[in-house]
């Protein structure tokens, strides 16, 4: 309900083209539904671009599917993260195009048979090999979204040649995600080496001093490179999301 | 130095119109300058579009000014952040073109004199009137790196209305930096009305449990609302920079 | 033991109805009752309104069952929370109209046939479906001492036109729990649109730097929306208590 | 703007006593004015009962001062926190009615000559001396705001009889807010003692361990008595608000 | 070794009572013994007043049993602490004194028969009932030992009559230890009210905000009671000793 | 007024030498005094063994000397502890025999003219010079409570030799207080030395990662040897006045 | 590729020895392979004298294997720790000198079959015993890397005559590793016996206020004895690799 | 003291060559001085191999002087940190040799005028140039010691090629202390690339989540690049000692 709509509900009041009750209503009914437990946001996929997704810790199974089945009805993808292989069986059911992602641990159901990536890339990187479920789930965020991703894994800063050898890849980019976990301080190297939007995001990878992924948080947020910014914890999802969203704009001519 | 140039360089070497000296020269000569107590990086101009910026804490004046004047050599507009008056009485001497922007803190001296900016616009954002001086250091920065700029002030989420009636606003935007310090919320509810990336900046504005702005910089990172990121307590400079970045992309045509 | 009944004891013993040995203890007789593992405060039922309620968690099942036949004996309802399935199957044993309500993990034993509600209503707000369990202890706490409570679940910042289009319910409570994790922004947003106090009540929900709740409480604390105060992390229990106490205020006449 | 008189709108246009331009301005313009720095919220005064607060930290006092004058216009009384002397000797030359109060660092302007407090009383409890000028805080925004307040101060409960002796005093009031600093144990101690509702402010004052106020506000957020909420360290003005609000409640007949 | 048996020693050696090496060797000699993974101490028994306790959490049972079995040799009584029952298990075969309790997690073998409390008393206090099982730690620590202790439990200050109604018990005990969790507000009251030294033991008991213990660590730390002083979270053991070697210094005429 | 003084007042009551009113009255007149800002505690005298002490920060030197009068009134010694030289400027005006401690901070005003020591002593030890301020505070709170103090300074773990060569006098004494910022690792060797109570002071001396004297007081609640208790950071009263405590236990035959 | 390799690469091309293509894969071509999930940094070897370390949490035991299987092959020894026994099972099958040291928890497969120690020694020393499996993974990895180490366990600053017992050995040693929980003081008493570099290493032995290792972390990043440097919590590989280098500077004639 | 001359001390003694007094008092007697306020530990120059560092915070300048005049007679060099100018005024008047070392703020007096550094090399490398100060507190320390140091100052990672240029200088270093704030990222980058020691030190150099160089600490706590480990944030006196025994090791021939 933007302005302009707005504005031809008004005129058609006035021309008696509509009754203030059906105005009333129209103003009011706004496109959620109601599932007792849950609200879903229909209009989110007008508003943000993609329909509300489902974030499975501490839902049961059954509820996943139960918030599915409506967003399949209003035409929608479907996109569960942190959902357990159990979710993705009973998915499985209501929906033959079901497909699970077991490092992501994330299901999708797309309903637009071929998908053609976008021309810009989106590159993930990780500092190490414990880092790629978190990558993962920024990978299959990002390509379900729409987006073309590339994978550059295991290339952290103990051994900077690894990701120097790289650097045309990193150069080519439209967008990069550096998932990192113990010191971070990847993000820092490749915010110093490109001129494109780099998303950092620290993973609970390491132990002791880590704090369950603070020190890679903090590493990251004190990042002294440029264009660089930070999401939460292990989430994948989050960066995946931003990552396509900017790589939106450069695929389209200007608005 | 790219793949080309390293191409070109070693056809160069192979038909002997270059020694290997030269080539070693070459090869090891990176566009920096050694000042002693500062390497300024020319070379990232090229690297990230814009040159080296003065943070200017815990640099005397005089620092300041000689780094400033060797960018100003080689061709380069001037950004210096957190900046006291003192600082720019200074630079005002070295060069008349020097703004001082007091409530950003930043001096600036721009070498191309008509800047047009970006049809694209980044939208700043704040919650309270106390995080204007962090949201202008993110304008004055996405401003002289070409950024078409525009201000949404005061429109915190205890009074939610005055930000739905400036909902088109946000919509158009094609960045939104949002600005927020004691409960960060902001940038929660700015995050689920548009579909365009924010970048969310937490203030140290606040008290007790603010703990220095940790408060809105662990709400900001929690934030449940999708295509937002974070960066660092007060860093109006890291956020403006970003911005101007991912409005570029959306600026030109297809890559 | 107050002031009025103070003054008659020790009239009766200047007029010798009382004997110093039986005013010594009735001075000293506590009506609290010693089961040696628990000081079972019967007069806290006068005192409070209410009797104490039994934290499930650290007591066996059987020391949960003593603790409520002992209540039930002084002739008060129970409450008991954090209670597993099996402390409600031994509690059934003790007495048939236990009940048990698995989303809040409470058993309620009622000891006063027909219940009827406050006229002025608690309402109880969740961001999200995983905030259901705290919400629903809160719920059952508040309803078991007399209020009337009503659900609005599921509405969090991230599609604020959820919360807004339920904004006359928001208006007509007398008073507001909003349950929240993640950013815990909710609380906010309910702060500023309403008049009425809001308790907010932060939760563990979440991950990364969500810090098992710490960046919900935080926010919650931080609020600028006047009128909020907070309760412990998954306190559903405290906060279902002193929104009951807070709704009597406004159900009787003036003192 | 609710629900009725939107109805009257629709029902004015529809009859076209109204033209679809004046609906749409009605409908957009929402009462709140733009300083350019602030955008004050006029409209909070019907929504809240009181009109905005000025948080005078981070506002130079000429801000402060124009913003008091934008609200006394709008015929509402003005209520500054943190203000320094010099913000007041400001404020008497807009409006001779200020009044500063040094204990509680604020101003207040009271446009309704007489104010006749409620008949429930609001009692303001402090642990020790050094916590006054929160408490102070807290009493002058509960009166202002036109409840009746009371003082009992340097009740602490390493003397505990000090407390125990004024147990009438906290029996009888209505609303009581502790205000302690150091370990904050007295917030759990009234809150055993009585069956109102208790506003918990932990305040900065101590040393140490106690990190700012840290201490005194996770006791009290630990809190085992029932009844009891906590508001953000030294935010005496948020306790005085809510305070007030439920105050309010048991002030007037039944709804 | 003390000053006098040096004097002894350096005698004996002047008068060639005994030779260099052997005065080495007596000099280099401390009365430990190496089980190569563990150092036993068996001079703390003269040094400390009592031998070695064993704690047993990241030991196996086997280590745990070699290491009572030395212990016993040199003719000391055992006491293991944070002992799961299968190393009660195993400690019985090897002497069959050896005693289990159960709630304190400690196994004792007391190698004199009949022991005969001291006259001063050590009360063991707790806040609830959860908190008990870190008192009995303390009291079987401190009563193996040879103190004489006294219990009093569940007087938590939600209900502080009950606390109160035990002053005399307060009074008469010659240290007191108070063992609380959540807001470990009971250790300021008890610490106001008595002029004995007073030993805080926060517990981890709580949740949310209590993080642990951290909050009654604080509470317990920051108390405004004169003469407390706090130990570890959950360290029942180190209080119970403690609490009986201040115990003992009352037990004996002046030194 | 205690169980006997009760018994003797109902006693009186029962044979009218008293009448209800008085009886009443006494059972309320707690012996405390109001000053308005604050109560001063003259029981404390009686119940703890000795006058409330003045904690200057945060009040007045008016205040303080204040307080100090009717303490003096009262017929008891003063001893105000982080008190400037202006508190003492004022307090010697008052009362000729003020003395003022400047490395402790503290202003002692003795009413009971020649003081003689205990015969136990308290052994005040610090870990560096730094320390010396906490520590002598301690010293002046044991003395004026009637301890024999002495002194052992800079005999920190660094050059261990230095506390090893005092371990005589380090046996010899009643109570430790060990004073250590930094590290605060002295705590835990001093306590592993002797067999008497230590009570360990952190200090906030130190820089970096001691966090204020947090690393201090963590070492020093983990101190593996036992007999150790902690009190609050820079605590150097509350040391002193539980050493002193102790040390009375000692003093006397048995109770 | 070092500066003399680059020059003699470059003269060949001038020479026309090579092609710009093949110099071109060259300067490329580094030495590190790619297994999709890791890329094998064999380089590593000649850059850091040893073969990358296989850090087995997070990854599964056919990919520990994969990476292990190309370091053999390679040439190189392997060291794989944080390894369970069944990373070890598998280990053996594809290499029979697997050799499991199940306190360390690491795995070694040696190629070079005699090791011949170095003269100087390492020395690991631990405050206790359940310290000892961190002190074994620093063994072994100093021991695998080529340097001779001995044990020196459990001489805890809670009996420090242990400790000063052994002061020859700690004099003796090259460096000395410090292995400690808890409190972590022995660090500094160790670092301030010493003139050799000390690598102190925090454990996350302990309870409560240890913040699993943090306490121990903080005492040691305090100490005051000079010649100390720490590592992560529970780090003993990193200790032990450190320990080795430091080692070896002392084992070669000077460079 | 060491065990030959212990064995020495006894043979005289029992040769009668020496009386039981004079060993008495040799035994005791431990090379250290009394000023009252400090304990001078002239056995750390033997010990230690440099005598005590005068840390001048908290230290006035008087105690400073004394404490330096002190360790020249005993004919050891004099090394002060965190001096003021006016230290070193005072100083200059004791001793002219005195030298200040603004940047570093320190002061040296060099007892032994011509120093000749080490064959072997530390080099101190920065990210900023706001890390100066704590690098040349390193960097006069490791000097005054005797060993020879180069500086690489401004190195980053923000501007890699700056590091990677300066490849071979790190290379050819013995020991590297890496000094960075912020991120504190170089600290991995540089220990990836040397197989030297490094030792890395945080600065407090940053804002907002760099919290006073806990993001730098924690980063490189958990570097993954091995042979690293940290001293304290701001501790350039600390890393450059190590850094010289370090040295030392590989000056001279095997021991």
């Amino acid at each position: 309900m933007n302005l302009s709509s707005l504005k031809k509900l008004l005129e058609e009041l006035y021309e008696q083209k509509l009754e203030p009750q059906q105005a009333l209503k129209q103003l009011k009914s706004w496109p959620y539904e109601d599932l007792g437990f849950a609200q879903i946001d229909h209009h989110r996929s007008l508003r943000k671009g993609f329909p509300e997704v489902i974030y499975c810790e501490g839902k049961s199974k059954e509820q996943v599917c139960q918030i599915a089945e409506r967003i399949l009805m209003a035409g929608s993808s479907v996109l569960a993260t942190r959902a357990a292989p159990e979710v993705y069986d009973q998915m499985k059911l209501i929906d033959g195009r079901a497909q699970y992602h077991p490092l992501a641990r994330t299901v999708t159901i797309e309903v637009h048979s071929e998908r053609q990536g976008t021309r810009g890339r989106v590159l993930i990187v990780t500092a190490g090999t414990s880092d790629i479920p978190v990558a993962e789930e920024a990978l299959v965020t990002a390509q379900v979204l729409g987006s073309t991703v590339e994978r550059l894994y295991d290339v952290g800063v103990a051994g900077i040649h690894r990701l120097l050898d790289k650097k045309d890849q990193l150069m080519e980019a439209r967008v990069i995600v550096v998932v990192a976990g113990m010191d971070g301080a990847l993000a820092s190297v490749v915010g110093g080496l490109v001129d494109k939007p780099v998303i950092a995001v620290p993973t609970s990878v390491g132990y002791g001093a880590s704090f369950g992924g603070l020190a890679a948080l903090l590493t990251m947020l004190n990042s002294c490179a440029t264009g660089t910014a930070t999401v939460n914890i292990d989430n994948g999802f989050g960066a995946g999301y931003l990552a396509h969203k900017i790589n939106l704009l450069g695929e389209f001519p200007i608005e």
